[in-house]
């Protein structure tokens, strides 16, 4: 979605732009067939997980089998600039996962370093997205950096968004509040233990720490996450990278493309699930 | 090791010869580090795997990592001939390993079968190592396939080797005949069921489906194998690929290279671990 409409936001989409949009998928299916392996998840797209049907062992080597199969078709048809800019996506997400898991551990994490973790372990990849569309119709490197700098600002604001929505915030369904249970520190909890005065803090702590498969006190966590500002914080600063990420698409003419990709980022931001 | 003796071998290695060494490096790692999860194994080099220390997620994410680094050394450097044999190399190695599950299950696997697993699970590997060296040193296509067949004939009697080794064959220490255990048809039993009458055939293969961790029955198959000629015919098949392999460095001048890579090869098929 996102390659297609850069490239045709950008120029006429061709060959390189098809070759851009399979790349993509493949290496966004590799990294999901292995994520399924590092999170033990039984269940994708409403099927079984490759994991949950063929083990580990085969999900870890498909993974690397359709990883194989995207370079191959960029390496064949000499897509150079398409592979570094995907190389580069792929080493940000594995480093934002590892930097993340790390951090979770010490339950050391500024506003900062969130930001640091969310832009490499999600926004590469809709910002790689963005830049190879955009070169498929362009080889250009100014629009193209333009393009990824658009996909890395949707990108972050689609993850505060989904951490918005496990607790609660403007879903449907049940927030599933497991960020607090597996110990994640999103957006909403950073702020709301900056607020917090050093007895609550360490109280929030301990709590994501130690007591976080309690329902009454993930609740309470919750709860002063509410009361301290959190959400709002949360919000407003997903509102500041979607108006920055539009501001970029209206460097372009108007187009059916750009309202496309606009409608695209305002779903991002204000979807229910 | 190989990277560079190709490289000299055909030609003065530079920078390219390095960053080819540096990119085999790791992506073999990478390989590694994902072949222990697969495998479930605990050690790695005599100390303990990543999987061991850090669990799978940790694993797979580094697994990744180090891919993307290797891939990102390379287009940094527009070395994109290297790019295109080691991306062909990791597409060859897990489809390998992945037709190996398949058939293992099913038990079902002829000797053409057994060389296309092992030339693409072990020797690709070692072929696009050779490859490269001599790509980096030559720009020339022709030479390189040349090494690169070179490598996988190299390739296909180390792991004829291996198989052996399990098996006990001209090994230091007791073999372990996990092969059989864990239900791997390997060239020596593939010989002796094909050699095999047809009741014996029929115990034999009963056996390894599903009496493997009884050390009586797994010694009568092994006993079976040695009587059958299989251990000769699969020592016989690594010596022709040997041959082959030396017969293709003799195409090139005599050199200490030559030589080095030479005797690299005949350890290959003599070591005894």
């Amino acid at each position: 979605m996102f390659v297609l409409l850069s490239a045709k936001l950008c120029g006429k989409p061709g060959e390189s732009t098809y070759r851009a949009a399979s790349l993509v998928e493949l290496l966004h299916t590799a990294t999901l067939v292995h994520d399924d392996v590092v999170d033990d998840s039984m269940e994708r797209r409403g099927f079984f997980s490759v994991n949950a049907i063929w083990k580990n062992k085969v999900a870890v080597l498909v993974g690397d089998y359709l990883l194989s199969r995207g370079l191959l078709l960029a390496t064949e048809h000499k897509e150079f600039m398409h592979l570094h800019i995907l190389s580069e996506a792929v080493k940000l997400m594995s480093e934002g996962e590892l930097l993340q898991i790390e951090k979770t551990r010490k339950l050391n994490l500024d506003e900062d370093l969130y930001f640091d973790i969310i832009r490499k372990k999600t926004a590469s990849l809709i910002a790689s997205a963005c830049a190879v569309g955009a070169y498929s119709t362009t080889n250009n490197e100014e629009i193209t950096e333009k393009m990824r700098i658009f996909g890395e600002k949707v990108g972050i604001a689609f993850q505060i968004k989904d951490d918005l929505l496990d607790y609660g915030n403007g879903g449907i369904g049940k927030p599933t509040k497991n960020d607090i249970k597996e110990k994640k520190l999103t957006l909403p909890l950073i702020h709301a233990i900056n607020k917090a005065d050093k007895a609550l803090r360490k109280k929030m702590v301990s709590i994501v720490l130690n007591n976080n498969q309690d329902i009454a006190k993930v609740d309470f966590v919750l709860k002063k996450v509410k009361e301290l500002g959190g959400m709002e914080y949360a919000e407003q600063k997903m509102i500041e990278y979607r108006n920055e990420s539009i501001a970029i698409l209206h460097g372009f003419p108007d187009s059916p493309e750009r309202r496309a990709l606009e409608e695209l980022v305002n779903f991002t931001t204000n979807r229910p699930y």
